[in-house]
């Protein structure tokens, strides 16, 4: 171990409720090595890196750190660019006029592809440098990983959100359409049913983005269920598309927003919830049909977090800096599951994660397509954490009928 | 004291969070009089009187009860019947049938009214029975109450979102607006700042159903704020009208749904925050634009929840049973503020709260009508509860540039 430099740390991508454990996992564990000249943390992802952006963590308190590492979102500010060579060899310059020896960046999959090709190019220009990868995503999409941080605590959101709206819809019996974040990968909406107690319990149906969807077959899925129940709630992917791959979002709107990369706005419109109550509207007798959309509310809710990934978000950073510290190693941290329920963190090398998406396993969607199965309940269950709320019906006999008996 | 007989329950209108607390307290507090000779609950509201579906709470156990009081939504079920004298007819016929002598109805401004008619109908046949109305309300609108059970949690939830929102919006800047529930009363939708800790945390614009709406400014009041600070998150309530009382919402559908009461449907719906998003975009340089709208999960989402408002809605119920059992009279109970915080209960005549609206006090919006005041911050955060989740900055310096000194 003969590197001797600074430090740093930067998030990237869409936050989650517990990236910030990541980072503050990463800096505290940076603290304690004799090696490490400072700890710096980069304000807005890979901008913050090109810009010189810093912050100097060696001078933050540990209550300051572990408050922030409670807050959701990304306390060090993020972005979405995704750099080209170009911009990485400003990143590197940058990195070698402050003499900065580690880099953690916290990301999905796209973030990982920076990290590779920023080494890459250090590697290139004989800079010595170790650049890990820390895992986080709330579609749960990262190869290789049983699952990524930030997931388990927006599934406790999207669990919760339905068992409420089950109450609710039981109450004041209808259709009702959540739609839930993920474009390619449906783990989040197949979390929907993390908190189903009792047997007619909604969601009664899941649409995943994994599965064509099939709007004669919606309706007709949707009709069944409300006639067995008489009422219907069904959690949808943002992301659900037809035959042909178009999102069905995309054949509504006039008007579609396209990203840098090419992809539709999927997030932040309330657009596809109410293209599909129009569609039951039109094609049954079902008066009340309603719709939201959880946004982002999904990734940022304060106060709803899985105390089994805040646990693992901080680990996985805390296992990023051993990695590069004490085994001289660059590369991604994946978490591997080892019993029910443990986990283990290895590195894998950047290449394996880069730019890859991980779907749902054939296992964890029924045939009909339109539900998730016992296989991803188990799978799913102990990431949502623990001290889940109660939900109760009361317990009493029928009184007998006088007038109408 | 001299009635003898069976107390009846129900619930009514939009379930809240804390809805069951008041139903659970009431059968409880029944429970232990000498004069009570069994405790029904009435399935779905006035529906389930008028068709005698009761339950024997006599028989529930103490635990179930409970687990139930700390479920959302309404656990006796729900109705948005509005009964008619024909149909307050029927009800008091089967209450006589069942020697029903005390019922306990717990609802909003219209069920307030529904008991008015039932008891006065019961006067009228020289039926001897008390009834009192039990107050319950996510959108805080019942005359002469402080405020309503219900409306805390909600609020707490509103806070969290905003609170989370910000958060997200700070890391990733843009505009975001926040759909709230509310269609006359903006008390909801001013919860959103109940949470902010720093001083330009958002929501920074906040417009309630109260103050007419404008379209140029609010579009002035985004640019301005998005010049800022840039970025810019607003809080908007469902029901906000243009100068004519045109719900704004109504504007831009071609398909508006109207309800029994010749309401346009405003909740289940993303149709106000698509709308706003466009004004928006096609009248500012703003690239980044979302909209989310809370929806069902503000009244029922598992786990967010006031502590201060369980322990009202239990109490508010408590009180009613011994206005009826103890003191042998009929009303609405009513929530008084009597100290920073302490609250009182009384007794009203139903016809004081029936079918009435209260709207934000003129001293709780600012003059610009784009926000709220300190003294709505004073008044609303005692009843969000306590245990409030963390929220913290980095507090780090700055690190000096090398290369762009």
């Amino acid at each position: 171990m003969s590197l001797k430099g600074k430090v740093l740390i930067a998030q990237s991508g869409g936050p989650t409720h517990v990236i910030n454990n990541s980072f503050v996992g990463a800096a505290l564990e940076a603290r304690k090595y004799a090696n490490v000249t400072k700890v710096y943390g980069a304000l807005a992802g890979v901008e913050g890196i090109a810009n010189e952006d810093f912050i100097d963590l060696s001078s933050a308190t540990i209550n300051n750190l572990n408050e922030v590492a409670a807050t959701p979102s990304s306390g060090l500010l993020s972005s979405r660019l995704k750099p080209d060579a170009a911009y990485c060899e400003k990143v590197v310059e940058v990195l070698k006029a402050h003499n900065i020896r580690f880099l953690f960046y916290i990301g999905g999959n796209d973030s990982s592809d920076t990290v590779r090709i920023v080494k890459e190019f250090a590697d290139k220009q004989g800079y010595d440098m170790e650049a890990v990868h820390i895992p986080k995503t709330i579609d749960n999409d990262l190869v290789i990983n049983d699952h990524a941080p930030g997931f388990g605590s927006a599934a406790r959101f999207v669990a919760s959100a339905f068992a409420g709206v089950n109450l609710d819809n039981r109450a004041l019996a209808g259709v009702y359409i959540g739609v839930v974040m993920g474009r390619h990968a449906g783990f989040l909406t197949g979390a929907s049913v993390l908190m189903k107690k009792y047997p007619d319990d909604g969601p009664h149906l899941v649409y995943v983005p994994e599965r064509e969807f099939n709007t004669e077959k919606f309706i007709s899925d949707v009709k069944e269920t409300y006639n067995k129940y008489g009422r219907c709630i069904i959690a949808v992917s943002e992301g659900i598309q037809d035959a042909d791959g178009e999102a069905m979002v995309a054949k509504l709107q006039e008007n579609v927003e396209v990203d840098d990369h090419g992809n539709v706005q999927l997030s932040g419109t309330g657009a596809l919830g109410d293209l599909l109550v129009k569609l039951i509207k039109e094609n049954t007798d079902i008066k009340r049909v309603r719709t939201d959309t959880f946004g982002y509310l999904q990734r940022s809710f304060v106060g709803v977090v899985s105390d089994v990934d805040q646990k693992e978000a901080r680990e996985v950073a805390e296992r990023a800096v051993q990695f590069a510290l004490i085994d001289g190693k660059s590369g991604s941290v994946v978490i591997k599951r080892i019993g029910d329920y443990a986990v283990n963190y290895e590195l894998v090398e950047l290449v394996e994660i880069a730019a890859k998406t991980k779907l749902m396993a054939n296992e964890f969607i029924n045939e009909a397509g339109n539900n998730v199965t016992k296989a991803f309940v188990e799978y799913a269950k102990p990431l949502i954490g623990s001290n889940l709320p109660i939900i109760a019906r009361v317990n009493a006999p029928r009184v007998e009928k006088i007038i109408k008996k």
